[in-house]
C-alpha cells in the first residue's frame, strides 16, 4: 500500500532512512507493495516543509546534504513547528526521529501523542519517549487503533523488539542480558591495549563514536534507556528509567582491564533485567566475563542482545547497535512490517 | 482466531509442540487472541485418530508417552493414513512433522502439497519438502491464497527464516554464513579434549544428539539441506540440495584439532552461500576459523546464522538448533505468526 509520510526530525538517522526510501523505491514497491509519498518535512535546525502533493526527497537530500539546511526547497508551506505539522499534513505516519531527551521525552513525546491522537501510525527511533511512557503511549495507540513501532530504539537496526514480540512470540521472556552501547563497547575494547579511559574516549570521539559529551554514553544512560524498553516492552515490566541500577566506565583503570585479561576474562558494560519473584530487576554495571560467555566476544560497536525464555535457554542476537544507515533502516523495518500487518500477508 | 489444525507426524516434535499448545493454552488466548482446536493426528507408528467435534491433546499426549500409541484413544475415526486424513478432516492448517526425507521429500512434499490444493495453511519442520520443492510449494501456496511457514527447518525454534524475510525485510542479503548442526558442532568440540572423532561421536549418541545411523549430520546433508533451504528464501536463490559442495567431518583427526588450537583457531563445520555475479555458491566445509570470527565461538549443540546484507554488515542470530521443545515451538511460533496476518495485527 502507500503511507504517506511526515518525517520530523532531518538528522543523520532520518536522511539515512530517506537514502534508503530513494535507493530503494523501486524494489520496495515491486517485492514489498511498499509505496510512500513525503508530505512534510520539519527539522528545528534544517528547516520545514510540508506540500501535500508531496516532496521530492531526493531534492532534500541533497540540500541537507551540500547546504546543511532544507529551506531553500521551493513551494509548499514553510516554517511550521514540528507539532503545527503533525497537525496540519495529511498523512498515515508519523517518523519521529529528533534526538533523545531522556530527562522528559520532549520534543519527541509530544509529536508521538499528538499524532497517535490525530490517528496516524508512529515508527520512532527515539529512546525517550518510549523509555518514560511506553505504557501509556501503547494505550493511546489501542485507543486509536493505531501502531507504535520502535524497533530502532534499541541495537539500531539489528531486530530486538521484533525479535521479542514477533520471532519469539508464544515464549515468556524471563530473562535479558545484553550490550546495548556501541560506544562503551568500544571504549572497553580501546583499553585492552594499555591506554587508558581517557585515551580510548578520545579516540572514540575522532572516530565519531562518542559524542563531544560522552556523559550519555559512559555513564550509561543511553544503555539503562535501552534495558527499560526491553524489560517493559518484552516482560511486561513497569520499571521506570530511575529503577535501573547503573554504574558507568569512567572508574576502569588499564590495571582492571588487563588484571581480567590476565585472568581469562574481559570486563564488558552488561545491560541485564530479571524476574525476582513478581518484581523485574534492571541493571546495567561493568561485569568481569569468562570466555564461555558469548557477550564477551561481541567486538568494537557491535552490540547483542540475549533472550532466556520458558521455552529456549538462550537466543542471542549480535549487530550493528548504531550508524545512521542501521537506524534509518530500522524505520524502515518497522514501515515494512506496518504494511504487512496492513495488507495482512 | 481459532485454528482447526490437522497433526501429522506425532513423533518428538510434534509432542513438543502439543505440550506447548497444553500448557500454554489460557496464555495464547489471552495474550495473543489465538485457540485452537485438534480435529485429526495421524503417525505411521503411533496411529491415526480424526473427530470433527475436536481431540483431547492431553489425553493424546498421555496415550503416546506411555504406551508409545494412540491408538486406545476412544472414538473418533480411525487408521486413516496421513493423506486420507489431510483429505476427510476439515481443518485450517497442517502441521506437518514426519520425518525428513532428502532424497523425494516424502511422505511430507505430498502432505503439503495436498494439504495446500485443499486450502490449508501449511506449518512444517521439515527439511525435505523445503529444501527439495521450495520454489514449487510456494508457487502453489500463492495459487491457493494459502501461507506455508517452516521456521523450525532451520535453527530449529531460534528464528532463521523469519528474521530475514521479516525482521530484515527490505535488505538485500547479500551471504549467508552458520553453524547449522548441532550434532557435528558438539562432536568437534569434543574433539577438542583430545578425543577421536569415534569416541565423540559415540558419546553424541549417548547423550542423544547423535542418531544411530549418523550419516545425515557427518557427512553434512543436513547442513546442506539447510543452507539450500537458506539460500532459496533469504537470497532468492534457485540453487539445488545436490549443488552444494559438501564435506562432513568424518576424515577430522584429534591432530588437526589440536594443530588448528595451536594456531589459535578452531574447526567448525560451516555453511556458506554467497552470491557470485548472477549465481549463488553454496557449500559446506569444515573450516578453521580465528577467534574474531563469532562462529568460532558457538559452543555444543547450539547453531548460529550471520545474514550479510545491503544494509548492515553482519547480523547475527545464535540459539538451540534442536530438541524436541525448540522445534515444537517453531511450529508454535509458526502459527502466531499466521494468526497475527489474518488477524492484521
Amino acid at each position: 500500500m502507500k503511507f504517506r509520510l511526515i518525517l520530523v526530525g532531518f538528522g543523520n538517522v532520518a536522511q539515512g532512512f530517506a537514502s534508503l526510501l530513494v535507493k530503494k523505491r523501486d524494489y520496495l514497491r515491486t517485492r514489498h507493495g511498499f509505496e510512500y509519498e513525503i508530505v512534510a518535512v520539519a527539522d528545528t535546525i534544517k528547516g520545514s516543509i510540508m506540500a501535500q502533493t508531496g516532496l521530492d526527497l531526493e531534492r532534500l537530500l541533497s540540500l541537507a546534504h551540500e547546504r546543511g539546511s532544507i529551506k531553500d526547497y521551493p513551494g509548499g508551506v514553510r516554517d511550521l513547528s514540528g507539532i503545527e505539522t503533525i497537525e496540519q499534513a495529511h498523512a498515515d505516519v508519523l517518523v519521529e526521529a529528533t534526538w533523545t531527551n531522556l530527562k522528559d521525552g520532549e520534543p519527541g513525546l509530544t509529536h508521538i501523542k499528538k499524532a497517535l491522537e490525530r490517528d496516524l501510525h508512529v515508527v520512532t527511533t527515539n529512546k525517550g519517549p518510549i523509555a518514560l511512557a511506553y505504557h501509556e503511549l501503547v494505550a493511546l495507540a489501542r485507543r486509536r487503533g493505531r501502531h507504535l513501532r520502535f524497533e530502532g530504539t534499541v541495537l539500531s537496526g539489528t531486530p530486538a523488539i521484533s525479535l521479542g514480540t514477533e520471532a519469539l512470540a508464544g515464549s515468556s521472556i524471563k530473562s535479558i542480558r545484553g550490550i546495548l552501547n556501541g560506544t562503551t563497547n568500544y571504549v572497553l575494547d580501546e583499553m585492552r591495549t594499555g591506554r587508558t579511559y581517557e585515551q580510548a574516549l578520545r579516540t572514540a570521539q575522532e572516530l565519531g563514536y562518542a559524542e563531544a559529551d560522552p556523559t550519555n554514553d559512559v555513564e550509561a544512560w543511553d544503555t539503562a534507556a535501552k534495558i527499560t524498553i526491553l524489560a517493559n516492552v518484552l516482560m511486561d515490566g513497569s520499571i521506570r528509567l530511575a529503577d535501573v541500577h547503573r554504574q558507568g566506565i569512567t572508574e576502569i583503570t588499564p590495571e582492571d582491564v588487563s588484571d581480567a585479561e590476565s585472568k581469562g576474562r574481559r570486563i564488558k558494560l552488561v545491560a541485564e533485567a530479571r524476574r525476582n519473584e513478581r518484581q523485574i530487576r534492571a541493571q546495567v554495571i561493568p561485569e568481569r566475563l569468562d570466555q564461555c560467555d558469548l557477550l564477551s566476544h561481541v567486538p568494537g560497536v557491535l552490540n547483542a542482545m540475549i533472550l532466556s525464555t520458558d521455552v529456549q535457554p538462550d537466543v542471542a542476537i549480535v549487530g550493528p547497535g548504531a550508524g545512521g544507515d542501521s537506524a534509518g533502516y530500522a524505520l524502515l523495518s518497522d514501515l515494512l512490517a506496518l504494511n504487512r500487518i496492513l495488507e495482512g500477508k
